[in-house]
């Protein structure tokens, strides 16, 4: 009996054709109604602070907006901007920026090169791959970035121009960096800092779902190694409130934010105020924190289901996986070096999972073992036959 | 006396220290507060057309967003798409995507030029000079775009890959095209359509305030000339509902649109569909054509007076000026070619005006003559003002 036959007969409910699906990084519809209910029990604000939030006008968005932006990312408020509904489109539009016109201390060229930690984001290496950036891998070590390869990097190439990192709760590993670590990597990009771009995507900045190291600013840090100009933050409520219906947000240097408004000003009249007003109104009744306690205790009982299969597997010498403290992903190694076998496997019997190499620049794994798992869209029984379905596969295909 | 004061003596109103202010196409507090009852009238979708709304996914748009673009530019629903709040940003990404990484029949490189019809939208011109384009006038006629000259440009340059027009009620102009002028116009770019992008930016394509001719779906005509693949239709909402809290429209080929959205999905993991929503919920309730009714009344005393004024400084050999169906602007040329020396001295007695030459490519206004008047924000007491000062000072210039 062929491997399907034998999944199938030992998981008779996979006959159901019902797909399973891992594959995003997508809030559960039961995350979704906090924010509803929260949205529901307030009126939408049309002015506020002065601004009627329904015209065109204040490029910077609106200063209660700032602020909850400044909360969630830990920097200043006046060094933060608050505006349309997508940190990644905030990130393409700096990229383009820095392409065309440039920064302060960052001027991208056809010839540029990034830094990616790996495994990562991989909207991230599409987005860099779009603007034709050469892009160099760095893993992941065990405890956090590698940072010695990116020393040695950047020592050696001038046209290294950036580096893009996900800081706390690292997408997909779940690295949460140390602020010395933080500090070295700002020293480490020192010889390129005339024109250098530190891409810090913040998007887990209060996704904690068991107790994670403390974090200081990463602006502060920055200042302090001078690369202050090098370093754009980024964030957004996507994961907080509704995902692709929140409020993104970007802090750096006022002169980078200055030429970045300026630049968007031929790109957009004014970011949508109705929806900053609507989340400076949520959370001045509801704190940030007790509305991420509210979701940890729907995605905490994910976590720890996927980390009990997983746990399973790394016993029996199948994989190894580093337990995450928050964020939305786990990040498989397969001991096997056989991800697309095992992905493809999943497949035919209804788990979708990213195609192999997907946490990769050009897609490109090379030891073609790791696999993200995204827990937190299927319900918690989904979750299991999810988790059945994938230790079966790894399994039979040891 | 000098002239300062000869006015602060004529209109001894002045005194008061208040801005009067014509620079930009905003709605007014009233007209928006007609959205606002719209909004209030009705609950916020969650969900639509099986669509979770609060989640990421459905890069296309939700298929009544989608609807409703298709109503609004005269598309087909299966090639329009609905995205965020800006068409601005869209045409922002359409660019990007040319340059990087290329459409069917279009590819931007550092070197391309772009036909501008002027006088035309300055942020379509920063836009555009910010990706390095090289901007090449093309002045209106009286009846509309001059063809002949568009034909001799792009017969003598392969290197013009593009053109951008707003086919309705053009900013600031005021002219509507006739099919017979899109038809020759969508001929003239044959030459070049192995690279051309037509950007067609239908912003006010639902805004008459007086009869205007009807005019065809611009991509049946280009589907005649077979121009389908180049021709790239925006729109949105923004002076519809509310300006900056809309929501936005492309259409093209489907060959392009696939392109576009393979491209978006790097950038962003999905539009705002509850904003989609909301508007799908609202135009279920209200036609486009009642509302459009509606702000009608707000619009067309404020025209109508704007108008008089510039009848009668046009009786006075002070100006041509063509008198706008529709849109948001009017195009004052100063037959005295003093129009930088008119803007500065209503700026000097508080009336703001855009700086000279702001219609134009690359700021430069070759006759001093052009000033756009944007007459919707004020109230009509304060407009009554604004066009007081205004003409007091064209007069006072002679």
């Amino acid at each position: 009996m062929n491997i399907l036959d034998q999944i199938k007969e030992e998981l008779p409910w996979l006959g159901n054709n019902e797909i399973y699906d891992l594959t995003r990084g997508k809030p559960s519809p039961n995350q979704l109604l906090l924010s509803q209910k929260l949205i529901e029990s307030i009126s939408q604000p049309f002015e506020m602070d002065g601004v009627d939030l329904r015209n065109y006008g204040t490029p910077e968005g609106i200063k209660p907006a700032r602020n909850l932006g400044s909360t969630i990312l830990g920097t200043e408020e006046e060094k933060t901007l608050a505006l349309d509904n997508s940190s990644l489109t905030l990130m393409h539009q700096i990229l383009a920026c820095s392409y065309f016109l440039g920064f302060n201390s960052s001027k991208l060229t056809p010839e540029s090169k990034f830094i990616c930690l790996v495994p990562g984001y991989d909207r991230h290496f599409k987005l860099l791959e779009n603007f034709g950036i050469e892009m160099i891998s760095v893993p992941f070590l065990e405890n956090g970035p590698d940072i010695e390869k990116i020393k040695e990097f950047i020592a050696k190439d001038s046209g290294i121009h950036g580096i893009v990192c996900v800081p706390r709760h690292s997408n997909p590993t779940g690295h949460t960096f140390t602020d010395e670590q933080v500090d070295q990597i700002f020293k480490a990009v020192q010889p390129n800092k005339e024109n250098f771009m530190i891409i810090w995507d913040n998007a887990y900045a209060c996704h904690d779902l068991k107790e994670t190291i403390e974090q200081s600013s990463a602006s502060i840090i920055a200042n302090r190694n001078g690369v202050e100009d090098n370093l754009f933050i980024l964030g957004s409520t996507s994961k907080i409130t509704l995902a692709g219906a929140g409020i993104s947000f970007i802090s750096s240097s006022t002169k980078n934010l200055d030429q970045f408004i300026s630049y968007r000003n031929s790109l957009t009249p004014a970011p949508n105020k109705m929806n900053q007003g609507l989340h400076a109104k949520i959370f001045s009744q509801v704190s940030i924190i007790d509305h991420m306690t509210e979701l940890k205790k729907l995605i905490l009982p994910k976590f720890e289901l996927v980390e009990s299969y997983l746990l399973n597997l790394k016993k029996m010498n199948l994989c190894e996986f580093a337990s995450p403290t928050g964020g939305y992903f786990f990040s498989f190694e397969s001991s096997n070096n056989n991800a697309e076998e095992i992905i493809n496997t999943c497949g035919e019997v209804g788990l979708k999972l990213l195609p192999v190499g997907s946490c990769f620049p050009y897609l490109k794994d090379p030891n073609n073992s790791n696999i993200r798992l995204a827990p937190t869209f299927p319900n918690i029984e989904d979750l299991e036959k999810c988790m059945e379905i994938f230790s079966k596969v790894v399994i039979k295909l040891n």
